[in-house]
């Protein structure tokens, strides 16, 4: 079963291979300038910091069910150890084996292909099994920063949680747009809340898996007119799951990170910073989210902060 | 052989127990309040972004001489995989294991302890071997972000890189601060440039790791009197290594840890940090280095950027 | 709630601190003398060989329940890599994350500790978190062969499984035996089955876990008086789970572990040895099961083979 | 480059596809028969056990030259824990990440491939990123246990240490077998020692590692000839590194695993077997050595005994 001609359609029209250059790894994030982060800056008025990264646990929002998207196990391999005799200075030291998606993350843009291919057209083989992307590993991005806008679907719609099978559309984020009174342009970070994650966070790891609202196939449009540089948001999915389209999964990730290159993030937490934004009345700030730099990875961790 | 007298003297100068409550678990980061961070989003001016943090890689810094701290496995658990049937979007998902002070991370306040106590006067039995810091965790933290100040003590001395026997004294850091012409003050994140990291980068990873440069026992001091709210750098050890006084093994993480409170960064690659600010001639901006959020690590990964 | 006096009569009786000399470590393993081999070797007279390690596979028995002790993560670091060039031999290679104890394992003497003690009364203290126990390691074993024996407890009662309450008793294991027509002797390894693991081939790992038949506290007399090596079964917790005492978790476990000395190993597979058994009407056999010498470790992977 | 007209020649004539059928993923391991195994039992005479692995520890074989196949990290997740309440019985747990092939191990047949070929004619790309070996995978071997030949090339030509630029050939495994007055017969598993580990064992982990002496290119056809089961060695490469015809890398691999079908065992500890069988004066013996069985793996740790 091939992919229908309705997603080839919409493919088509959110389209950027080559709009950087042909050797371009980063896609939308170019769309970020100077310019952009000075205004960013601009919009710390308070001061206030809000992190937006889940706690990284055993007990994470991982199931068991996407295979090797494993939760962190956490080990120390030192505890108070005296490494230069005793009654001198003692140490503690850790590891951690962790999937790179398993907790608050960024997709990098090797993180799905179709039709065998990545981003800007190159050949899905040149993602390997060697833990490398010869291309667009998350390491590329080397910064991301701008202005962050927060579109809280669930808070304009007055309830605290989306229903399972509520898929985000255009509508919905001009509304959340107009409920923030913020407006979306070239190169904002845009983080869309659904209110998912308080599943997780109430103790609910397979209801917050599944199903889940999360962006409409409609979306990428959407993003793409506006020049969005990122998107994230409190799903585990990204996009509503099971999908809007019998037979079609996946159609947003294939839509934003192969054909738009543009970075997707999962699992944030959305919660602290919808009742900062409610509480000041803005919905714009400062948004830092550089994700770790694993070479070659098809996603990594990020532990991002807004800044208003 | 007990720690020396001369360290007990200085430790009770710089301690900061009790400071901020029985209950307190970050220590000198109290000191980042709203107010700093409005002015350190003023320091944006050119809206440059400037990363701080080493690649991930398999050939890290880790040289296997600090049993367990190990360089990241990062390893493919998927590869263009079609999970929902052929001709579907397929993806790519990846996993690591790493040692949490591996690359470019923060000690949390527990990473080190001394005459059975951490920060705060807890006792160091709460760090344990189940993987918890049940006090001072490096999730503990939520947010790093505020005004960063660049001490490039090499190029005040016009060096590409302190020699390996240079103890960074506190009129070293006084002349740095000087160089750029910046004042430090209270609730200031401080980056110490030695030039050490160009040893790693030009492929050297024992070079880089001993001997090396970094802070003298003289130094807490000297970050106490100023209220700094950490203090990072881009050498393996933090002090300087072998310690200048014999005998006396890693004073400063027990100063700065136990004793102040306060979180101590390593493996910055602050290179480009440093021709950035020579370029714009300032060496204080807003700086984001929110630690990967671990339960009880006793460290984590940050992906730090500076903003210009 | 300390332990109750019933559990300190019961070990004293069993106990063998000092048997084997103050710096022993590997405990009733010592019981296998080089006669006892000969003598298993005999045993082999059809020549077959019957595996009883389960798959090690990322849904295996583990649920997540016990902390840290996670199902092998297998990864792929090289896939068909010309390491050479091209056209050239290629390799693969992979790698894994496991908990020692999480497939078919021994227990290492270590495994357990009461009272602050372990075997031959060695302080608690010296299993430490830097990955090692100081004695008793999994690797002084350095070879466990000899003759085995099964206990066909479930099938002398003719049953597929014991009930999840069941609590294997000496007078069980007498039943067994005869069942087998089969005498336990001196420097035997007894293999006790139950049947449970049939729950998690069938797919029901929560209901292989809990509630579980297994061992009663009264068996470790019965395997002192025999002066038995080792004992494994086909149960996840070993000993009958919850316990038949109330409040008293895991009697067996100590008593086996620190009083006698004895290993233990968990989540064998004895279905296919049950039916060759039967076949052959022989219940004894060459046993060889060296678990991974993991220097330290309180427990270890096993590939046990029984030879008939 | 491409493979040189002399391997193909020898791959020919050793080829065994389509010998026990093309389902078969075991190859040469079908060679073992009941009747090997009872003979291989009646060689057990005075009840010795001789263990063949090297210990698992951070400060293994490996170097960090070979991509991914990392030493193991061994790692504490529970130490003395009370799990139940205080003073009931405390339990701890380990767990480790390691390279499968990283200490002594068996090759699984997947393990190595040419021009698109793994054994029995299949594709090369059924080995996935996934973690999988869809045919030939490490756990299809089930068991293996026979009997098995020292043929100590050391010993015989009155050395310690073959050099490092010794190539073990044809004449040589045969001076071995008359040193020994064994003759290798059909399902036997071959050891050959050339005394190459005592560089390791001595400290020397670079020394073990490169140059090494190995098997000859010339020595498939011996074992082939002889209808052999397996063969192991004492030595990081097998074959002997760097390689006796110029450009041409790893071709016992390619004709050991891919045309014949027949497992390889490297890092085995011979030192003690050398010694035992020179004081018995016997080279044959009962070998049990059943990898374990990870799903798919392309190798995996195995601790081997030796019976006599």
């Amino acid at each position: 079963m091939s992919l229908p001609a309705e997603f080839h359609e919409i493919a088509a029209r959110v389209n950027n291979w080559g709009r950087w250059g042909q050797d371009d790894e980063i896609g939308t994030l170019n769309l970020i300038n100077d310019e952009a982060v000075r205004e960013a800056a601009d919009t710390v008025r308070s001061g206030l910091r809000v992190p937006l990264a889940l706690e990284l646990r055993q007990d994470g929002v991982q199931t068991g069910v996407i295979p090797g998207r494993v939760n962190p196990l956490h080990v120390m391999v030192q505890v108070n150890q005296e490494l230069f005799g005793p009654d001198t200075v003692a140490t503690s030291d850790d590891a951690v084996t962790l999937g790179l998606q398993a907790g608050t993350h960024w997709d990098a843009l090797t993180h799905a292909s179709h039709s065998g291919r990545i981003y800007n057209g190159r050949p899905a083989s040149t993602v390997t099994a060697h833990g490398r992307s010869a291309f667009s590993g998350i390491h590329t991005v080397r910064h991301v920063a701008g202005r962050g806008v927060l579109l809280d679907v669930a808070a304009a719609k007055g309830v605290d949680r989306l229903p399972g099978d509520h898929a985000v559309t255009p509508e919905d984020l001009d509304e959340a747009a107009e409920f923030g009174r913020v407006t979306v342009r070239a190169g904002d970070l845009v983080l869309v809340r659904t209110g998912q994650i308080r599943a997780y966070l109430a103790g609910d790891r397979h209801g917050y898996a599944f199903p889940s609202p999360g962006l409409s196939v409609r979306t990428p449009e959407w993003f793409h007119a506006r020049d969005v540089a990122a998107v994230a948001n409190d799903t585990l999915t990204f996009e509503i799951f099971p999908p809007e389209i019998d037979g079609l999964w996946m159609p947003v990730h294939a839509l934003d990170l192969v054909e738009m290159g543009m970075l997707q993030g999962q699992n944030w937490n959305l919660e602290e910073l919808s009742t900062t934004c409610a509480q000041e009345g803005r919905y714009a700030f400062l948004l830092t989210a550089t994700p770790e730099p694993f070479v070659g990875g098809t996603g990594a961790p990020v532990a991002p902060v807004a800044l208003l």
